[in-house]
């Protein structure tokens, strides 16, 4: 297992990601530059909209954008809007998901969720703006303007009905449904975690090689990584979830458990989970080969992942 | 008054739109088919998807994008990817402001509201895939990808935090402020309807005009004949809110006064609003004189927003 990745054995890892401290930085100032509304958007939606994407956060998602970029042999900083979309899709995600009529959560990333330091309605508002701000920022930052539509084209699914929407219905459906017969099956876990998790994974890495100019091959295993990754994050959450502290991971734990949400532990046991958690790490690594040295900080987002405090 | 908008005094107009039925059934079979999502979207989501999108409506936003392409000399079908993008940020901004959190309205178009009839969790994620799909059918259905990537620009702004949700967000900043001094000035009032509605009515114009490779000139035309209108429809539809009965209109009235909102009826007076209508409407004619006989359309949809039952 993980012998794929034994190179950066001996790295430092925490739970918060600080590999590619200088990517951080620069993804932190695009994120703030695209934000910079005119006198059209409300103080208050503004501030909610600042602390919703600005906040602490690993920036996992767009550092992967901007590392497929490089893997592809192209300079990270010509996929940064990319990188700012797939943030705010990822931001927008979590605002909703925490409302009471959602998950119900107050901690996010250690703070008071964006309806609790807000409210509600400014909640929703929010994620509605930085949804449609991540395909404004798509489709007038990227030139050619066919590979800006073709990004859109590709966030906008991930983001939709199929994927991302879909997977979190389905995950409260989950929660709520009175017949939960099948719901704790490892196969209705990994459907929905592909669509809530994994979907906007893959398209992280794929609008990163398609700025790139990626060759169809080096995008399919781009894409593989992608899903072997958004997987092996989601059941490590799971794990976190039984076994981190709060301080460590930034949000309520235990609570998946207390509302009878089904969870990779619960299903296959901790010990399995974990043994899943590098099985797919190990995949994830496998599927870079084809990029060599140029995917070194992919794979060392893929340790950090498999070695979080399970 | 309405002196450019004389010719269709005769016709039956209706609070129920039915001048272009040929457009209407065009764009709810277009809608319909856009929506067709495969297995990744949860059934219960599908459902509510296509209560929310193909429900009773007047269509009226996408069929200012076919009526200004035609205008410009193409054929409307051609506009249809856009049309029906119009009309899925048009539903799913009715499904997100009826929402406990921002309007609580409990009725839409003569039914439960998307949450009444389905549950809240379900309305927000309604909101959010038909808002992500607009972006996937405009970004995978036009071509060339200059200008579709042109049209995800345009509708990501007009959906975005300063115009349609920072309009919404002052809306409702204007309801809850225990401040409401200058709340109630038509300044501010035009300032939120302006973005909250008609944002969206400029974008449908101006997809319709790019669409059809419209000129600059003729770009400007239909934004000007856009704004205009906008208006128009939101002092008739305050109108509507103190005069109309609720069989007509389909939702709930008297409650923008019960709640607090300031309306036009409040601010200027019943008499003075049906005078800012028809100003209203006789400069959206007026916009139109370059297109002659080809914009024949948008006058009468200028002239029924003139007549509904103030």
């Amino acid at each position: 297992m993980l012998r794929h990745c034994f190179r950066m054995e001996n790295v430092n890892v925490t739970t918060q990601f600080e590999l590619r401290r200088d990517l951080h930085e620069l993804i932190d100032a695009a994120l703030r530059r695209s934000v910079d509304f005119d006198a059209g958007c409300p103080e208050r939606l503004r501030h909610a909209i600042e602390y919703s994407l600005l906040g602490p956060g690993k920036r996992l998602r767009p550092q992967l954008v901007l590392m497929a970029c490089e893997a592809c042999g192209a300079e990270a900083n010509i996929a940064m809007p990319a990188a700012v979309a797939v943030e705010m899709v990822h931001a927008y995600s979590l605002v909703h998901d925490d409302l009471p009529a959602m998950d119900d959560d107050d901690l996010r990333r250690g703070r008071p969720t964006c309806h609790k330091q807000f409210d509600e309605a400014t909640a929703i508002l929010v994620g509605d703006a930085l949804l449609a701000r991540a395909f404004e920022v798509l489709a007038s930052e990227i030139r050619p303007a066919a590979v800006a539509a073709r990004c859109c084209a590709e966030l906008a699914q991930a983001a939709g009905a199929t994927a991302l929407v879909g997977g979190q219905a389905d995950d409260l459906d989950a929660q709520f449904s009175e017949n939960r017969s099948g719901n704790g099956s490892v196969d209705r876990l990994e459907s929905i975690h592909r669509r809530k998790t994994g979907a906007l994974f893959r398209v992280a890495l794929r609008l990163g090689g398609i700025l790139a100019q990626a060759t169809t091959q080096q995008l399919e295993s781009l894409d593989r990584y992608g899903q072997h990754l958004g997987l092996a994050f989601q059941v490590g959450d799971d794990l976190l979830d039984v076994s981190g502290s709060e301080g460590e991971v930034g949000k309520r734990l235990g609570k998946d458990r207390g509302r009878g949400k089904s969870t990779y532990p619960e299903v296959v046991g901790v010990a399995d989970s974990r043994d899943r958690v590098e099985m797919l790490v190990d995949a994830a690594c496998r599927s870079l080969e084809r990029f060599g040295e140029a995917a070194a900080a992919l794979r060392e987002i893929a340790q950090f992942i498999g070695r979080r405090n399970y």
